[in-house]
């Protein structure tokens, strides 16, 4: 990424550190080192950390086996390497004790436990809070490049799974063994794997977390298949479910509410409306139907860098929708011990209203 | 995993946990939460916790959609469950003050920052300390079916490279398309991939966690492959340096050099001997022969769950080894600018000594 749109996401930062009275803002390898440094970096035991005051120039710490990863940022950053003996949190004490009294300093949500104790060690007068509340409003309104991206990757997951449907023959495979042959078109269409995606079938389909196991999939069974990968970073993340056999009438009335459901949360889409309004579209369309309590999840989640991310799309959340947000559209209905249904797509919010990123097909399919 | 198995090691945990008077143990999705419970779940932003007292029954907080994944550990523990709208962290708020004034609290090493952040406000008192220090007791010496992952991971890893020196020709492709195509042989071979690795060539292999790019391999090249995956949750971790067209006398000394430092740490090994004993020998070797300076990181990190885990093998570590324990053995010389050799293979510390786990060759290796 180049530093031009780095070095303004930094300062776009550091405009809301003002606002919001945050003299640091910690960076740990996750998304967020991603939006602002450019760095894919992996978490491990090894602490990196980029470290934004409120003004003035980023530190980045590094282990110096790492240190050719900042390769090309220099004029962003000043770089303090530390030796495999060292304690790199005292380095970041120092860094912070040089600069204020009683700071307060954010850190990025996925940063390790392990470094916060210790901080709270060498920096007991210091206040911490969530970067999510400074970061996600940077971060939850996409500009072109990142929208590319994001329809880049639906069109793979998209491709994937209409070869899939075209191709697979499930009865007698395992969830695992399903999920890895979509898994190997995900990666065929281009996509980067991160986990084989959730497999869930037959009464595995009423939990909408299931983790894809050895149950082998028989005539008569649900099966949703929960699945992305992402392209430059940016995530895909789209859910279909598919009958194996002929399904009876009470399948084919819940997949139809499911559907109407996901049409209209997408309906209720425009700038301005609240959060919380896209996923009472969805459950009023599955309350009405007598359903309500068997929707137990949020319609919805932001999805950009992160696979669930700001906005959420779930009551209680009045934030308005702004152009430019992309998030997931998902409702599902799931009768414990018997089968699911979930439909999800990913949508763009545009000035018009809510446009899908997904186009395969999410018609009532059978597969054998 | 057996249900007996996993309340013989929480009970293990409480045990330390008195001895250390830590009246709870938060574990989060992570290779804990597998040790533990037997759940490999990930990170998420919808929190999911086992809370481990120091005496009775432990608690796990999960999200109502993923209740599933604790189907069949009741026996274990009490299950408690929060809806989509619900704050989670109030529900772990109230289970610590029911039971304790001031009390300490360890958190597992990667538990996310926002959760922790947020249970620093709810229970201002409670005093939050690494539960790396009780975990690495219990974690780091492997039992017999821990073991044997950890063998059958090794063997699936050689399998890969020697298939992959025999039939790949690593001239004109990029770094990532070389470390696709060993990827796809460690799937292959039986591993559960995560990431495609490290390959680093030319001056890339100079960076000891260089980010596997879009260099184009060429003759005359270093390559560094360092490669891994898991077996039922057990990592593999290997490194081999691949030299391309016959190598010049100072890559054939240097690869000499570090071959002898990785066997030098391999004859250090035997219960009672610090860690830092083992780095000292293969920094010796690295020294004598006038490369000290290029040999920038510790000689290992243990290997189980984690990737790197406890015990690190780094000067100032004067834990003494025990049988069972698994780590890395991986000198490295790494010169910048010009090329870097790394030899990485897993060892386990018998009664006897070392143990390598990893056979695949490691002579001098040149492809095309």
């Amino acid at each position: 990424m180049d530093n031009t749109v780095l070095a303004r996401r930094i300062e776009a930062a550091q405009r809301l550190m003002a606002e919001r009275a945050i003299d640091f803002l910690f960076v740990a390898p996750s998304s967020d080192l991603i939006y602002l440094f450019g760095l894919p970096a992996h978490a491990s035991e090894r602490l990196a950390l980029l470290i934004i005051p409120r003004t003035g120039r980023p530190q980045f710490v590094v282990p110096v086996l790492e240190q050719s990863r900042a390769a090309g940022r220099e004029a962003l950053v000043d770089i303090r390497t530390w030796e495999e003996t060292a304690q790199p949190v005292e380095i970041v004490a120092d860094i912070v004790r040089a600069a204020a009294g009683r700071p307060t300093i954010a850190v990025s949500d996925q940063m390790w436990s392990v470094f916060l104790v210790r901080m709270l060690e060498y920096l007991p007068d210091a206040v911490f809070v969530n970067a999510g509340g400074v970061l996600r409003e940077l971060r939850m309104v996409k500009d072109q490049e990142e929208l590319a991206c994001l329809h880049r990757a639906a069109a793979m997951a998209d491709a994937a799974w209409e070869e899939f449907v075209a191709t697979a023959r499930l009865t007698g495979k395992t969830e695992r063994q399903a999920a890895e042959e979509l898994t190997e078109l995900r990666a065929k269409h281009g996509l980067e794997i991160h986990g084989i995606g959730i497999c869930a079938s037959g009464p595995n389909s009423a939990a909408p977390h299931h983790l894809t196991g050895d149950r082998v999939i028989q005539p008569g069974d649900t099966v949703i298949f929960d699945f992305g990968g992402k392209y430059q970073h940016y995530s895909a993340d789209v859910t279909r479910t598919a009958h194996i056999g002929e399904p009876d009438a009470e399948y084919r009335r819940v997949y139809d509410i499911v559907l109407r459901a996901n049409e209209a949360a997408l309906a209720a889409i425009r700038p301005g409306v609240a959060c919380q309004d896209v996923d009472r579209a969805a459950r009023r369309v599955i309350t009405d139907a007598g359903y309500g309590e068997y929707f137990i999840h949020r319609v919805g989640h932001g999805l950009g860098l992160d696979g669930h991310e700001e906005p959420y799309l779930v009551e209680g959340n009045t934030l308005p929708l702004r152009p430019g947000m992309v998030f997931s559209d998902e409702p599902g209905i799931y009768l414990p011990g018997r089968f699911g249904v979930r439909i999800e797509d990913a949508v763009v919010v545009t000035e018009q209203g809510g446009e899908r990123l997904n186009h395969c097909r999410r018609d009532l399919t059978v597969m054998e």
